[in-house]
């Protein structure tokens, strides 16, 4: 039954986009002329992406094309087939009509769900709805089968609970691989943002000796055995030299490279090690972090809001197939609330008033509040961020200059002597999304908070150097990528929105 | 002497580049608009890259703009001084000429290198060699000084051995500071060549309890206290419930997503514990794995010719200034070889054929070689390498179908018995670029050669999985960043070409 195709017959290429942004023009032709050691091999039919013969409308109607996929469902009748193949490139396969006098139809007579297969195939117009094409098979090979009592994923819906517990297979499904898509998307218009503005990007280290915010919840790296007979262990001894970590954030190395090339952003991951097994905690995630030089808070606000517009209307220019399955399947607020983010203004709030207005609503029924005590001093709670964004302002918050005694050793004293220049962003439906603050750039300022924080000076030795040559006000943020992704997927797992997710007891695949 | 501006004078918006690519074209005008609340507070002038008034040759000359950087050098004259100021967008500084009537002229007589200003200064013609203008300044104000009797950075030239001693410093360097660029560079036109052709970005993770090629050079990543008493450990307690590592490949994962979504690439840090104190080795380092569904050998060697032709490219369109200073200062060849890569057609050889080359080579005179015996299954050293790249065919070369026994288990059999579907990319100056394969996708094959490897089933049940159900032939490769950063900038010393190097006994910064 395994009609395998003999295997000059492929190669993936993929026929080449016709729509390069310009700058990658001229090389694009580059990229699809063959070298001529691979013409002479070249003879086998270019594979074709399903999402392009999708979206050609009518434009290849009557073209022979070649599609290879898997198949998700088989509907078979008297005298043909409907094969719906879908090979990852968009969320709907493409329908296969397969006459019963094909060549290979006793394969298609067989086939079960999750089955490779290569198809040949003329377009045509299609007569069903919710598509405008579909293809009449010329012939179809199977290139790898399913056994359909095994395959963990059926016709039906899983739970994403199920799915996690096959990650190597939920990417097949819908839903994970319309996430997947989403955040490939997110990603590229990060770089794409930044990049374009003339920010670097520098990848930070991962390994550490040093830690951004304070100890304990750091995982160790070593070479050493970690059973050992009773003697105190000699740090000195372990790969490195010394202990190290993961790191935690890329925070303190950006400021390096941001105070040399100006304006930078990482994008790596980081870890903690907090024992949190919530929906919305990782052991691993990924961090965005911008880093500017000769920027204050409200110019950090500027770039946040700027780039947090500019990655939505990103993935919902390019995966608007994907966000209208989420929509309809996951959260039904979700295309109302992107198109706000895109097109409404950010509101910016003081703290201090932040809390009188929190104070104001919670006066008239505290009963409805879990955290009714809010004063000066408080870190807000969900409850509260939600509010915020979601009643008051009815649009993303920026809520800035937090007491100095909640928030991090590194950020800028402001003048009132109470209050540091940082700002975090919340979303509706959400909450936080973004923290970010202008740096203590002033020397003798960061000493003295240092010791404040019980920080040595000596292990930040290069971090101060910083400060005592040509020192510059600079300001940056961070932004969990992950939850971004659940944000602009509308998914309420955050294990759900990375490949492969890393919690305690947890590190499978 | 501190003149520093009023805060609300810092925000750094940098002037909206002109030249986004078309699909960013929509939103590049809402990135510039500011939003109502910081439009009210927008009254100082927005800050200008120094490349992009370099870059505009004379069409600047009569505007006045403000330019925030750092001071290079200062010579000062009776009546004024020319400062050349850097601010990392290029590699090259403008030249400010301050006349001494001008407002804080004290400051500028005091400027020593590496103190941080800001310069308000008319864009004038310049009549000096090597720069079209030059800014005639209004104003000068310090932003942080830079005492230059303890500055490390001097204005002589400064060993790369010792830069690395001050790694947070020494992007203010040029050649740091443009290797910096050009690595950046390089990363985004990865995700440019891949977005374009409609390969999805995939995260893998990078704590992970499996292994891609046999233990032994892994770190561990533990939260448990590495001294322990005697009792032999139990692993279960450890955070993630079993011992964990940091991932050496991102492969095995990438191949789960290259079986849902097609065409996939992974883009992230990966590590290995070996005790190498080279010039070619780091303990972290960064790595693009791309993996492609229903794609054989070929497809693969045409898609990793294809990337390192674009983003050489796109390098030498993008960072032409820095990649002439390297040519001059670093490496006399380097514009004609990377013009080379870009234009000329990579070759391809089979490996049993290389090694008859290579034996009819060395046969003329043994003398010169290291290795001389040569024979198949012996695994290329570098010296083969390079007369293969450089001398056999003058180009960057695959070779490929190596001796199946020293090869990894997941490479495929070809049908000869004792070779497989592997390929590496030699280029010229380096040796070995690139490595990949085609993956084994037949299951009895994939089980015979994991029991070969010593391999048990029970630890790559997924993996597995991928040949059970909806099995296909795919490929991919793998390119360590560091090495094609080093390739592209003529760099000899690996550590050079990442922001914060870990070797044995070095994770400082």
């Amino acid at each position: 039954m395994l009609l395998l195709q003999p295997r000059g017959a492929l190669s993936s290429r993929v026929a080449c986009p016709a729509h390069l942004p310009t700058f990658a023009f001229s090389s694009a032709r580059k990229l699809c002329a063959r070298s001529p050691a691979v013409l002479a091999a070249a003879d086998e039919p270019a594979r074709q992406r399903v999402s392009a013969i999708l979206q050609s409308g009518l434009q290849m109607v009557g073209q022979e094309v070649t599609v290879k996929g898997w198949v998700r469902t088989v509907r078979s009748q008297k005298s043909f087939s409907f094969v719906e193949v879908n090979d990852g490139s968009s969320l709907q396969g493409v329908q296969v009509i397969a006459a019963s006098d094909i060549r290979g139809y006793d394969v298609v007579d067989a086939l079960t769900t999750g089955a490779a297969v290569s198809v040949v195939g003329v377009v045509a117009e299609s007569p069903a709805k919710g598509q405008s094409v579909e293809l009449k098979a010329v012939e179809v090979a199977l290139v790898g089968d399913c056994p359909a009592e095994s395959y963990p994923l059926q016709k039906k819906r899983h739970s994403l609970e199920f799915l996690r517990s096959i990650a190597h297979l939920r990417p097949r499904t819908n839903t994970i691989g319309a996430i997947s898509r989403v955040r490939s998307a997110l990603a590229y218009a990060t770089h794409n943002f930044f990049q374009e503005l003339g920010f670097k990007y520098v990848q930070t280290p991962i390994v550490t000796a040093s830690d951004c915010e304070g100890a304990g919840e750091m995982f160790r790296v070593t070479t050493l055995p970690v059973q050992q007979s009773d003697k105190k262990l000699d740090d000195a001894a372990d790969f490195f030299g010394r202990a190290a970590y993961l790191t935690v954030s890329g925070q303190l190395s950006a400021e390096t490279f941001a105070c040399a090339l100006g304006d930078v952003y990482t994008f790596g991951p980081t870890f903690r090690a907090e024992e949190s097994n919530t929906a919305r905690h990782l052991a691993e995630f990924w961090m965005i972090e911008p880093e500017m030089a000769f920027c204050d808070l409200q110019g950090d606000m500027d770039n946040a809001e700027s780039f947090v517009k500019h990655v939505v209307k990103y993935a919902v220019d390019h995966c608007a197939e994907d966000i209208a399955f989420f929509s309809k399947f996951q959260d039904k607020g979700l295309a109302a609330r992107l198109d706000a983010v895109v097109n409404k203004p950010f509101a910016r709030v003081r703290y201090e008033e932040a809390i009188a207005m929190l104070q104001k609503e919670i006066a008239k029924d505290p009963s409805k509040w879990q955290y009714p005590q809010v004063e000066f001093g408080t870190d807000l709670a969900t409850e509260h961020e939600r509010w915020l964004a979601e009643v008051a302002f009815g649009t993303a918050t920026f809520v800035y200059d937090y007491p100095k005694a909640i928030k991090a050793f590194y950020m800028r004293d402001n003048e009132d002597g109470r209050t540091v220049a940082a700002m975090d962003l919340l979303v509706p439906g959400v909450g936080e999304l973004i923290g970010g603050s202008q740096r203590e750039e002033r020397l003798d300022v960061l000493q003295a908070k240092m010791a404040e924080a019980g920080l040595r000076e000596e292990d930040y030795w290069w971090y101060l150097d910083l400060r005592r040559f040509g020192s510059v006000p600079h300001a940056g943020y961070g932004l969990g990528f992950e939850r971004l992704v659940c944000y602009v997927t509308g998914t309420a797992n955050i294990r759900d929105a990375i490949a492969f997710p890393r919690y305690p007891g947890s590190c499978d695949f």
